[in-house]
């Protein structure tokens, strides 16, 4: 088998175009949004206050220019970039080893969140049982969204190790195949066409300017790995962002480290950014020629990001959705990029809304 | 002067498109958008249980079909389609006195809601003064983004005898020129743009064929009577929705009694909506060749109403923009009606969120 530092050299923009011919009658082409209010918010100096406590305290603030381009996967199905990868991995599932295989065995996976609900989605449309492990205190929304597509829902433990094992136990019995949520050569070149689409979508938009940069969270890396490896061949930078509470910044600290940090245990409000990045996303996003850099927001950074997009906005996101665009609001080093990069002209900077897949009895929580 | 009903006569399409000719540079043209979900949803019978209670308990819950374009004016500028209407107010006052004139003594309004940020964003473009008399109760970030637009805020008490006596008080000192909220004729066809917009936006995404019908919120009902005066000569049928709590469906009370009412007092959380009909408004309104009929509902189906809004659709809405989807989804009245006309077809039927100024704390007031 391909070691992942080979399989990383398959991760080309022309693998991620034709992930893209293959799933574009199943996803929707999400908006790509403007808004000038947080363009003028994120392009004014923080507040020398602001920079109490931090490496910039008593330094003058940054003036970086920001004109935001806003690629709304919240409007995806399921209302996540999930359906990408998903698409595309069963899609290739299915030329591989033939439809009449795929349909037999079904497809299996072990998530909370939505990768099981888009894995469902895909698996129902493609006409593909589908068992989703799913840890017994989900929240019932979840539960019933993942039923909603037909799927068959197992529960297990909340440990991973719990959920692996019930994972084992039903593939001894029906020999379902595994659709991992991120850690996966196709689900990668899935989630980079959002890449693809975003590039065409400000060309239309700008004309033929080039897009100075993306950022978009980062969890379990999917997406990021994606879009970095879309724009691998362009000029645009791609940035990641992640939450720094409890260790979520495992991306970030793995780079400082040159190492990947293998787990993480946090209970971040950016509930998708749980997770450790995989190998095979490690491999990309450590590349410094597709990944520019990694930055870090807090709990309180994030839900400040979230008020702006609800409230000025008014687009409704899920905490993980908005940690990039808190960077640009609030990461002194990364304004001070910005600046010295960008200059007078400033940047032309799409930002990934990931999904928008929380309730309002969440927000409630957040913010009560 | 011209008597309502001799004004009302002036009310024409074409009026309504003059309007949009002078606003058009001013206002965003706000997207039309679809969701599949909330068609279905609102396509899906109502359970027996939901009709205990109501005249329809026991009979078979209707059928109706609908396919839903929503417009979504909680992007318009400031956040509602009160731009509109304020915008084009000004427009004409600066056409008829001219600009030395308005500029001289400015113009002034009270509100403590969204004309009032509606008016200081007009005047501050076109290089007015603006007084806007706001209660000294009215939450801060209202305040702030009134000020924001370069206004001068003046606080009254939160009577409107103690509001309109500021009015003539700083109108005595200023010779500040009146532009009220809903009640003018000007306001009225600046409101209606929005129906020119949805129309030709309708036409783009579903080709050829005629919008079945509109239903808007209605407080002052500036909103529904300009868009009831756009399509007047055309096929659509326009609705009307209120909240039912403390008697705010003034308008749907008036048009069964035959008679206005001219005073209510309520505290609905659709709190744009806590106004009568103005007298010319009702003109419009009671007037059954140009709006069919005004329906109602309660609290609690507007606010399950936002859930499914923000929750599924994504989209950030003030509880006032939704009455008319509420309509659409709970009023078993309304949903024969669609049965009955709309057929195995349905309607296309075009909902107005008109507007998304609300905040996370009251969100998590009501919900949490």
């Amino acid at each position: 088998m391909a070691s992942p530092a080979e399989k990383a050299q398959s991760l080309t923009p022309s693998a991620v175009q034709a992930a893209y011919t293959l799933i574009q009658p199943y996803v929707h082409r999400t908006p790509l949004l403007t808004c000038k209010t947080l363009d003028t918010i994120a392009s004014t100096p923080q507040t020398p206050e602001a920079l109490v406590g931090t490496p910039f305290e008593g330094q003058t603030p940054a003036r970086p220019k920001f004109r935001f381009f806003f690629k709304c996967e919240n409007l995806q199905r399921i209302g996540a970039f999930k359906a990408r990868g998903a698409f595309h991995a069963l899609l290739r599932l299915i030329e591989e080893r033939g439809e009449e295989e795929v349909k037999r065995h079904g497809v299996i996976t072990h998530s909370s969140g939505n990768h099981a609900q888009a894995l469902a989605l895909a698996a129902s449309t493609l006409g593909v049982p589908a068992y989703i492990v799913m840890p017994s205190i989900s929240t019932s929304s979840k539960i019933a969204g993942t039923r909603s597509h037909g799927a068959e829902v197992i529960f297990s433990g909340s440990t991973s190790v719990e959920r692996e094992a019930m994972v084992e136990e039903i593939q001894a019995k029906t020999n379902a195949i595994l659709v991992p949520p991120y850690d996966d050569f196709n689900i990668i070149c899935g989630q980079g066409t959002t890449a693809l689409e975003l590039e065409a979508q400000y060309a239309e938009q700008a004309g033929s300017k080039t897009l100075d940069a993306v950022i978009t969270p980062v969890g379990g890396g999917g997406l990021n790995a994606g879009v970095a490896t879309y724009f691998s061949d362009k000029k645009t930078k791609v940035f990641g962002a992640e939450p720094s509470f409890e260790g979520a910044d495992d991306c970030r600290r793995g780079l400082l480290a040159g190492k990947r940090v293998e787990a993480v245990s946090t209970l971040t409000i950016g509930d998708g950014l749980r997770t450790p990045v995989g190998v095979l996303n490690w491999e990309v996003i450590s590349n410094k020629k597709k990944v520019e850099g990694v930055f870090a927001v807090t709990e309180e950074q994030i839900k400040a990001t979230m008020r702006l997009v609800l409230e000025r906005m008014k687009v409704f996101v899920e905490p993980s959705a908005v940690v990039g665009l808190a960077v640009c609001l609030f990461d002194e080093d990364f304004r001070r990029l910005v600046e010295r990069e960008g200059g007078d002209q400033g940047w032309d900077m799409a930002i990934v809304f990931s999904g928008g897949n929380t309730t309002v009895e969440a927000i409630s929580k957040l913010f009560g």
